[in-house]
């Protein structure tokens, strides 16, 4: 769930001034702040978040903020260099908060790009997703993964996004003075870290992290030995009976997502909670009842016209029916903001974009030392607009004559009409998201699903042609609201928007590589990616696909009352959405999130289960002391998702080594037990 | 192990005069000192630590003292009443300290009952362990467990070492001033609970009690559901690799042994693993490749005449070589230790025995405030000497003339030997546990199997009659020591002494009923109680009968080379003993203890490394925070340690009303997988 990372930090007040703290601290120059070390440091950083993140997309697509964790492995890192070189005698620059905020924004660049697809549209082309349904199966709407055309593509349509941000940098961060939320917070942390104060405290968070990271990495070896075959380990643990876990009521003992519910708010894993009760525990068994009826009893339970297809479109329709009433939400009150802005300050100057603004028009209201001092530096070094209309002009004529080539059923007017859409939409999500935090990303590539898969039709692959538009949309919308995010910690930590321009780029070309290559190494390591009930059933794969055949087929396949609980839930999301937004914060934070309720429909509870014991570990230990929860809950659940997203390294490289664990943990029922050792016996 | 009951409470000095706190408290008479509720929480502390106890006898045999939680549990239950009748109006009494030892004395009493024998002699009758064996399994040689004859039987035998030990509590605890370390410590800790900073403390202890309790209970109840067949649940978690486990070196998940190791010394852990790894690491697996050679390889596995009769009787060979060390040592300095003290008091009065000891000729050496007063309420209230002598007289005739009717090969006059020599091994007991903290139980109890069992000989159930003399004479032995360990406790805590002995009485009458009772529904609940690799293998009954088989039937039956390792252990005991007594105690604890070695020698690693993992904890507790693990280390291992041993009451009255498990969890190597799967699949 994309749309959803919205940072668990509490952005406190400043109490006091942070720039006089740091003010004895001088800021080297922007070409200073790119150091050699950074980048390694990015690097090995981006290689971890990648695995991390790319995990979460094929397990549950559920995927939290990981900036506190990218905030304390970066600061570790970079604290441990400059330490051994100071050892050695030939450190010849400290470790500044700019270098830091270098190193988160290249991170996030780079780990991105690994967020944004691979998961959904890129693994949605693939024959495996596709033999799930009996639509649009045929040989043009299917591109199976292969590294040369994902890099080649990522690389054409990634930097698009960067560039489209640019001339929007000055506007949001200093005219609008917008929150984003996370990149407030993530400012706040690297601060924080060099105060002599914070760098102890950091420290102590990075020994947490370390110690929960070890833990969970050693947890997640640990299991992979009673794994020997299918249905085997404590991923299968019947923890609360066999009859529950045939429901997909289980724990299954998995370190990341308990990390992930302690990251998460409480809202967010009650209504998943309430979603799994709600279609596992009673809407599936009961639509099962009607086997035969409502759908044929012969369809293998994969088949998307089975009980499989209730479970994908009504899920589908409920993140639609919420991403509509959002899209719509936020885009209103973008609107009214920028109304409000514009009335507020009848300058007449229009909008002020890029290489038209000077010192000279900042705005007269009377500024903190803070504010003044990060404005000023903010401003000093500039990108000309010249540079990024261009390259966008360039990039944009390069991509349509390129994926094409592709993509055949992608045609080169396609690619242009979004190019000039495209930029439009970026500004609308980087301003959203700077009043909400909250990313529309996956929405608006849906929206490029339906629109382009319908324009392209189901005759000449509108299918692949959909998803492919989804990718290029999804990459320059994501990148706006990001890389605004990481201004604003430049802005903040008094980084030079050049550096995190530079920075930007390279870390979104180590993604380009990095990113397809981790995709590969799952993808040849399980053989059972994309399968329902598999240890990486990328959900967001099929529900792609899913929307992408609807919007091109129409609704003629569906099952038996399918669609008609699709509009029930389609009205019912939005309707929650509505009420949540009426009743006020007060009431609205003890009514479920739609968008979150929709993922277990077709997933299962499980995960459910154990992002709801995070849940409640956090809350056992706010209550016994708030302070320390606060504090450490952050660094202990980034540990957990760390060391068991980074488990998954060895245990491809063991899967493609062909090295099979030795044991199996096996869950029977007495029945069967007594069966087998008679079997075993005889 | 029950040589091996040493407290592991430190026995701290007393800084400040104790009884100065308590001043102005009041001690009540003795009469009031035994009060209805006092006696109604011993009954209910009595059930709950006889399945303690049991389950401890019929898994391993070690059982850690119990005394601490004894006394937390007593004060928690005390306190709670009297809490309960103050706020409804009707207290008439308040608590004291002299009815929390009250209840210590009396639960230690009953649950002493369930310790002494029914995992040893009672159950080595059986036909169950017999059957093990091809000697000595004819009917005269066995006896299989009914409720009627062991009460009968225990109240019979139980009194008398209970009347021996009268006429010498003031030579022990007045005149000779021994420690009894364990009587020490918990006459601390009930001291400790009735002063106002103490009760608070111990209100946070009975918390953490209270918390790991619950935790061990529910994580055994959870264990219970997947327990569906042989061969499954959390017992038989390979978590070493199935190799390992065939070796028995698993972590079986036991709360109980986790909760012992952390009682138990180091010393002793790392002697269990020692003893783990040299046989089942080492021994075995040799002598299992001369399968053939030294033993034939048709034998079934339990067959005493294959591979379990080395395991067997190399343990004996190590047990007896350490006992018999140990006895020729403790007697040699009780004698020593009495000889020195008449030297030093030529007062000419000979042994001051009972009535004819009055105030004046208490020894003239000056004494503290505290010893002052204590030893004026000891001698307060008397128990004449006639009372306890006739007793003693009228008991033994009466045992002598109903014994033989239960047990045909047990004739009258080896009773009535036994009875005379009896006091004075009571009295070496009582006396070297006073000074060693080390009771010498299970020496004395093997003694009487050799000696009576050879003396009855082959033909005449010498078996039976060894068993059933072992009996006699560890009832008598070990209440003389547990019960002068209560009478230091009593004389700590102005407990008087005539209180103590009803409570005493009324404890070792619960506990002939209780016990019984309760084995009897282990015996009926788990019908492979006593099956070598079941939950309950009962290894001192295999022990104790292989010892009575030993003496009655010699060496004969041993395989080959069996006798010439049963030597090397038997000397190797005796000198690793002998070498940790010259080097000192400084290097005495990197010396493993012969006993502890020979435990996993029968029964294997597995609950060893539960001790360890407890000792581990302990270990990283004590280094974090060595206050806080001291305090409150005792109570988190004793909550582990009863929750699960409760477990075992709801668990047994499941398996008696024949409710089994839903869930089978099983391990199989990935090759046996593949062939359940296939088959399963067909």
């Amino acid at each position: 769930m994309d749309d959803n990372s919205s940072s668990s930090e509490i952005v406190g007040k400043e109490e006091e001034s942070v720039e006089k703290i740091f003010e004895s601290k001088e800021v080297p120059p922007w070409q200073k702040q790119l150091t050699l070390r950074a980048f390694l440091v990015s690097f090995v950083l981006s290689i971890l978040f990648t695995f991390i993140v790319m995990k979460l997309n094929l397990t549950t697509g559920i995927i939290p903020s990981l900036n506190v964790s990218a905030g304390l492995l970066g600061f570790f890192f970079l604290k441990i260099w400059s330490k051994f070189m100071e050892k050695s005698g030939i450190l010849r620059q400290p470790f500044t908060r700019q270098e830091n905020t270098v190193v988160q924004t290249c991170v996030v660049a780079s780990s991105g790009i690994a967020f944004s697809g691979f998961g959904s549209y890129i693994f949605g082309m693939s024959e495996a997703i596709a033999k799930t349904s009996t639509e649009a199966n045929d040989a043009q709407n299917i591109k199976n993964p292969a590294l040369t055309w994902m890099i080649g593509f990522l690389f054409v349509v990634s930097f698009l996004g960067l560039l489209s941000v640019v001339p929007l940098r000055k506007i949001m961060i200093i005219d609008f003075r917008l929150m984003y939320p996370s990149g407030t917070a993530t400012a706040h942390l690297i601060n924080s870290f060099h105060t002599p104060q914070g760098a102890k405290l950091a420290k102590k968070k990075v020994r947490t992290l370390g110690k929960f990271f070890s833990f969970s990495f050693l947890w997640g070896f640990f299991q992979w030995f009673f794994t020997a075959g299918d249905g085997c380990g404590f991923v299968e643990f019947p923890t609360f009976g066999l009859k529950a876990y045939q429901n997909k009521f289980f724990f299954d003992f998995s370190a990341t997502y308990v990390g992930v519910g302690m990251i998460c708010p409480y809202l967010i894993n009650v209504s998943l909670l309430v979603g799994a009760i709600l279609s596992w525990g009673i809407m599936w068994p009961l639509i099962e009842k009607r086997k035969g009826d409502w759908y044929s009893a012969t369809l293998s339970p994969s088949s998307l016209h089975g009980i499989q297809g209730y479970r994908v479109f009504i899920a589908i329709a409920m993140i639609l029916g919420d991403g509509l009433y959002n899209f719509i939400k936020v885009l209103g009150s973008t609107l009214l903001g920028l109304y409000q802005q514009f009335r507020n300050r009848n300058t007449g100057s229009g909008l002020p974009i890029g290489s038209s603004s000077s010192p000279s028009n900042t705005p007269t209201v009377s500024l903190s030392y803070d504010d003044e001092r990060r404005t000023r530096l903010f401003l000093k070094d500039k990108i000309p607009t010249w540079v990024a209309i261009s390259g966008y002009t360039v990039l944009a004529i390069i991509s349509a004559a390129t994926l094409p080539h592709i993509f055949h059923p992608l045609k080169w007017y396609y690619i242009v009409v979004m190019y000039i859409f495209a930029p439009i939409l970026a500004f609308c999500n980087a301003y959203g998201c700077g009043l909400t935090d909250w990313s529309l990303v996956s929405t608006y590539g849906k929206l490029a699903i339906f629109i382009i898969g319908a324009w392209a039709g189901s005759s000449h692959g509108g299918v692949l042609a959909g998803l492919a538009a989804c990718g290029v949309m999804m990459n320059i919308v994501s990148t706006a609201s990001d890389l605004s995010q990481d201004f604003k910690t430049g802005y903040m930590t008094l980084a030079s928007p050049r550096s995190m321009f530079v920075s930007q780029v390279i870390g979104t070309a180590i993604g380009c590589v990095v990113s397809p290559c981790v995709f590969w190494i799952f993808y040849k390591a399980f053989p059972d990616l994309g399968t329902i009930g598999s240890q990486y059933p990328a959900p967001n794969a099929t529900i792609f696909r899913g929307i992408a055949i609807m919007g091109v087929e129409g609704f003629s396949s569906l099952p038996k009352h399918c669609l008609t609980l699709c509009y029930v839930f389609f009205i019912a999301a939005a309707a929650i959405n509505g009420l949540r937004d009426i009743v006020g914060p007060k009431w609205a934070k003890f009514i479920p999130i739609p968008m979150a309720m929709a993922i277990p429909f077709y997933l299962g509870a499980y995960f459910t289960i154990d992002m709801c014991v995070g849940s409640l570990i956090l809350f056992v230990w706010e209550t016994l002391d708030k302070a320390k929860a606060d504090a450490f809950g952050p660094a202990v659940a980034s540990g957990l998702i760390c060391g068991d997203g980074i488990w998954t390294l060895p245990s491809s490289i063991l899967a493609l080594a062909g090295i099979k664990p030795p044991i199996c943990m096996k869950f029977l029922s007495r029945k069967t037990n007594a069966r087998v050792d008679t079997f075993l016996g005889s």
